[in-house]
């Protein structure tokens, strides 16, 4: 039973109606969502807030074109990193000079990955190994590999990516030749969500540093950096940012490891003094030395408005309130597919429990169903958009700005229809699209 | 004598006549140019092309607004970096897979650095320096310090950034030792323009191998990287191509090396099969293993209109005759310094030369006038608007789409009673604003 919202409606015309006395309800008007669609892929690419096309239109038109380059004072392009970031320093429990708006995900990842693994070859250089796992989002392994490869490659030690496949597995894996390990908070494919606190402190105790990616936790689900001990957290901006395809992305550092090292993407912004023209790298102290280059102001001021977005929810109990939301919208989800599509063979792979679920609902599709490349495809051909997870995974994001019961309700009674007539199974459904 | 504009005018009729006959003239109706501006910073941000504000709401409004997460397919967000970059090719004398828009310079060099280094270090690893000038682009410097100091911190070799202050001693340093170097094809402050093929050739006969920074060539000088045969070339979007503030910028890499290694940021947009989840890092083949996380689609869409507003050019003469008419507006400027601030102690930094310019013309100034901060600060004030540059650089950026003679004629106007009547020895002159 998720607090404020009770048990999942037995009706449509009760999902009407806890629609209606949703004390979040309102939120939804903030948005742009096509009338037409059941958007359920926020976690991919959040809806459109009603107040970027004007807040884009500013930076485009009135700041970029009519102040042109006096607009990095006068509009303050130039402190908007740190504007944004502390924004979105309240929705993941840091402090706002703990982290700034810039650049992708990955890009991030790879500084403090940098960040960290100096730290360790400083204090305890026997430490060679990144501990991650194998069902983490891909990029973030990439990244820790090209790390990895560029160091072995130009001469020095081999470090090592060790991925683990169970929880059982990565508390064993945090022994005295671990100097990092690298997290997703909320795992991208099921759901689940990680004990970060616990984590941290196991971690700690065994002398090695934490990263942790919240691509899939920013504005979605409560995440206390400070209280729960993360050294080093990355995230995205255009999932539950709402900050518009590619935002950019941010990055946290604790604050009692922000002044100890440069990372090594040290571009002119992050430098102490940019327009002293050094030939010298200096960089700035605190969370600033993160920033590389000159910021993309267009999509940043997007994501300013998108942070926005999530902030409206602020007075009306913030994420946490989210959260609830969303886990009482999982469970809807979760009670109709068993109600309407039993037999179907679908798996949940979410976990059940409030504080293990992130925003998203992912059930996996067995073979009968092709692996479910084609119920998905069928699904937004109907006007219901999730996305589909190689090999077999259905995902469902659940975004409670703007997502209602009635939704909900909808989307699995167009999943039954489409399993139960097999009209998923037409050659069109089972050809791939470039991204799914 | 520049080809197709003759020896500057002498009279302010004679400007306004020959910008009624310029050929290029036309251009300008491309772009909001502030009505009460003279606007000769396109070198710092390019004005706002008259087609961005639309470009950018179809982006904004109908891809991401109405298609979501389709737009990735539908709209071809995902080749975005591709089709931009296949524009810009055509302006730097590369191959259309030869160029990607993506990320900052910044990261961009950090990429290229890497790579070129991880090939000597396979090749000649006894080559232990990346040389470049101490006038060059800070920010270029402070990337290879960074990789240098990763290198080095994290148990690897010693590598050495070796700056040099001469073309002299960059020749002598083209040693043995050298494993790169580093150049930025026009320099930022003076705007001398390097000699591309005698460098490379030079660079390549030494055994080392040439990244190119474009930042103030690309859209603005011809350049030709695969006839004067570079290795790597970054630049950026937001100057001579207009794409706004902050907009992605290019990478280079030539097609013989671009097989050769993945470069560190090894995101998963630069992965062979992006959504198929591996978690192991396989390159894409080609130039698209130099994209790294997911791209800021809205800064990218304000690039594409802006790479657009030059290749209007290509049917009259493309970026030959918007550099020979730069250096037309840059000589009218010079005479007219010449002529009316003759005894202010204005020392030219910038080549005479056509194949020896960039796209600017660049004074001294001397102690008498403080260095020459306030003295562009009060041209600013009286809407002149070009740049300082630390410690005594008067900087002038001639963007020819949009700028006329005759706008030079009065800027010299302005200069030469603020320098007359002292008008810049204001105190609220000499204040130092956060970016200059």
């Amino acid at each position: 039973m998720t607090p404020g919202f009770g048990p999942p409606p037995e009706t449509r015309a009760a999902c009407v109606a806890l629609d209606a006395e949703d004390p979040l309800g309102g939120l939804r008007e903030l948005f742009r969502v096509p009338a037409d669609l059941i958007y359920l892929d926020g976690n991919s690419l959040g809806v459109l807030p009603r107040a970027t096309p004007g807040r884009v239109a500013r930076a485009l038109e009135s700041e970029w074109g009519e102040g042109l380059i006096r607009s990095w004072n006068e509009a303050h392009w130039i402190t908007l990193p740190e504007t944004v970031g502390a924004k979105i320093a309240t929705l993941i429990g840091a402090h706002a000079a703990e982290v700034v708006a810039t650049d992708s995900t990955s890009v991030n990842l790879f500084k403090v990955l940098a960040a960290a693994l100096r730290m360790q070859a400083t204090d305890a250089p026997a430490r060679r190994t990144i501990v991650s796992e194998r069902g983490n989002f891909p990029t973030d392994l990439y990244m820790a590999q090209g790390l990895i490869d560029l160091i072995g490659a130009t001469g020095g030690p081999r470090y090592e990516l060790r991925l683990v496949d169970s929880p059982l597995e990565l508390t064993a894996a945090l022994d005295a030749q671990c100097a990092l390990v690298l997290l997703t908070h909320v795992n991208f494919k099921s759901g689940a969500v990680h004990d970060m606190a616990a984590l941290s402190a196991h971690a700690h105790r065994q002398g090695a540093l934490v990263i942790w990616d919240l691509a899939h936790s920013a504005g979605a689900v409560p995440v206390a950096l400070n209280r729960d001990g993360a050294d080093f957290a990355v995230g995205c901006g255009y999932k539950f940012l709402n900050g518009g395809p590619g935002a950019p992305a941010f990055v946290y550092v604790a604050t009692r490891h922000q002044d100890r090292f440069s990372q090594p993407l040290s571009g002119w912004l992050g430098h102490a003094a940019p327009f002293d023209f050094d030939p010298v790298y200096r960089p700035r102290a605190g969370i600033g030395r993160y920033l590389c280059g000159t910021p993309p102001i267009l999509s940043m001021a997007a994501l300013d408005a998108g942070v926005d977005s999530v902030l409206a929810a602020t007075e009306l109990g913030g994420v946490a309130a989210l959260h609830a939301k969303s886990v009482a919208l999982g469970d809807l989800f979760i009670a109709r597919v068993a109600a309407r599509c039993a037999g179907a063979g679908l798996a949940l792979i979410t976990p059940r429990a409030l504080a293990e679920r992130g925003s998203q609902v992912s059930f996996r599709a067995p073979p009968e169903l092709g692996g479910g490349y084609a119920v998905m495809q069928a699904l937004i051909d109907r006007g219901v958009i999730g996305d589909f997870r190689a090999p077999d995974v259905l995902r469902f994001g659940l975004t409670p700005l703007y997502t209602r019961f009635v939704d909900i309700w909808d989307a699995v009674e167009h999943l039954a229809a489409i399993l139960e007539s097999r009209a998923w199974d037409r050659p069109e459904f089972h050809q791939r699209a470039a991204v799914t």
